[in-house]
């Protein structure tokens, strides 16, 4: 009774873009005040003066999040970020969110006490309020469905989009520290697992583990954006990872990138645990995700603007759709990235 | 490491409506934008020419939802019309949503499409555009998470607060149909459970079973209130039933409320279905929920404007907060209601 047809196709066959993308395909839009939906960081919404920005992410345990080693206050800070992040990634504010949760009857009132006081605290330090949503039972484990309401001038949007030729690439912070906070997690978890007598070595280990646990939205970026009139021309969190999500701007663009492996900023201790663990650094930036850095893209003539701008690395450049996605290795070679990066890099130890 | 606190208390000794009060009374709003925050049907935000309106539900299979009687595309239409009908009980009009949804690998592309059929039958027949949302795996069963964003004039917006006394009870439709619906599937299903070789019996049951299975959101209301230029002093959409709802505004609005049963709509199809099962057909109507009717009060001067609404029944009277909240039996009887209004015409078979 749950379908009629008898064809049965395993969504696994089209990966998780591809069912949204398949999913979507066949709906249009009518009304005058959807100017984006499906598709960005955010979709966008002509309310007159301002537009109004709307993302919505569902965490789930068991698939996104680890409550073994994940304490319900870092939870919720992070389910807020990584909703606010897809606001910054439009280059708008956030304001309000809604955080429905459901439940299973394991958790106490104590417990779902620790997630919300890491919700206000996200609230607070990015100055969103809590307007709405609900809470209900689940038959298994935790559910978090949180959406995020921005708002942007028309004219200071920044989509997937808008990335051209020539345009330089632009990368906030350091990457594949999360990812590795992550291998580390779960490695002790493994040990504990099999020993549970064995304390967990987390030493020298806090700023990869705290950018997996609690992760930041880059809000200021958006302001040194406003402070220098900096709009870049594309921009997208980086929540997949920088392969992942440097296909989507190239895709939506219609262009390819040129990245210099040297341009990717790579923290020491990333670069340290990376090789403890027999991986390379570059996969791990890469490929990793979760650390909520912005990739963006600015017009060469506003290059003045960002080469002050502290933390932010240029990272290559906007070449021709025909000239595919490419890295120039330190090692002065230029290999094709794909989505899935590391597996093109084959050390046989990547992520996923 | 999930919770610090040595203390459990369950999360029952609260009841849903406890927890989010407990959870959310320590959040205080902070954007100008932010009009109301969590309490009303949907949140309201000050968006300049018109205000935004954002409401969101969670669907969880095996809670909200059982899939051996619900057909996947009437739990995606049905998804979306709890969402909208936040949206009409402020009396707004909704125009965009959001849909994640978490899917089990049981789960095929097909029957995805399937739900998708439903969402987007309902997204046509509201004239909502989908703009976002994320699939992602699950571990266990279908999890729905839909944001519906409308909007309205300011002084168009219906809250649940505006109640006076001396305002008229009105109701929209006829009530308690879609708990009998529930109570006949849940019956069908528990027989075949039994015994496989036995068909459902579902003749004449067909108006009952569509109203669980396939709720219609009132935006003919919404229209009917324009047209004649009526505009409710409080509004909220019938999930809970009429009991917790007409709860929901005596509470906001500091009123008691007497009500006629006289006044409340029973389908004959439910009358007749509720005495076979041995209930009082007022106890469904009070108690049986997800029927998504609205129940709004209106200033005695607007007493012609609504007398000649189709599909719209006066109820009886809002009334001072000392007075309770009353129901006036048909036999002539007054008796306290409370939000679990069926415990106490005890007829030891209510629903819940």
């Amino acid at each position: 009774m749950t379908t009629k047809k008898t064809n049965r196709t395993e969504i696994g066959t089209l990966g998780e873009f591809g069912l949204i993308d398949h999913l979507v395909s066949s709906f249009s839009t009518k009304n005058p005040s959807t100017l984006t939906g499906v598709g960005d960081d955010a979709a966008v919404l002509d309310h007159g003066d301002a537009m109004t920005l709307i993302s919505t992410d569902m965490l789930i345990e068991g698939i996104h999040f680890d409550l073994s080693y994940t304490p319900l206050k870092h939870l919720g800070y992070k389910s807020i970020v990584v909703n606010v992040s897809d606001i910054y990634a439009m280059n708008g504010t956030p304001e309000q969110v809604t955080v429905s949760i459901g439940l299973s009857n394991r958790f106490s009132v104590e417990a779902v006490e620790e997630l919300y006081a890491g919700i206000k605290k996200a609230c607070l330090n990015y100055g969103v309020d809590l307007i709405g949503g609900d809470t209900s039972a689940s038959n298994k484990g935790l559910i978090i469905s949180v959406t995020a309401i921005g708002r942007a001038k028309k004219e200071k949007i920044v989509y997937r989009n808008g990335a051209k030729v020539g345009d330089l690439l632009c990368i906030s912070g350091n990457l594949g520290a999360a990812f590795l906070g992550l291998q580390i997690l779960e490695r002790e978890k493994q040990i504990w697992q099999s020993n549970p007598d064995i304390q967990p070595d987390f030493d020298n280990q806090d700023y990869l583990i705290g950018r997996q646990l609690k992760p930041e939205a880059r809000f200021d970026m958006i302001e040194l954006f406003a402070k220098h009139q900096l709009i870049p021309t594309s921009m997208i969190d980086i929540s997949d990872g920088l392969a992942s999500d440097l296909f989507h701007i190239c895709k939506q663009s219609n262009v390819g990138a040129f990245l210099e492996e040297s341009g990717v900023s790579v923290h020491p201790d990333t670069e340290q645990q990376a090789i403890k663990f027999g991986m390379d650094p570059i996969t791990c930036a890469l490929s990793g995700g979760e650390d909520y850095e912005l990739l963006f893209t600015i017009n060469p003539n506003d290059f003045e603007k960002v080469k002050y701008l502290p933390d932010v690395y240029i990272a290559g450049e906007i070449i021709n759709e025909d000239q595919g996605v490419m890295l120039h290795t330190k090692g002065g070679n230029i290999h094709p990235i794909t989505a899935q990066g590391w597996q093109h890099f084959n050390k046989g130890k990547g992520p996923k």
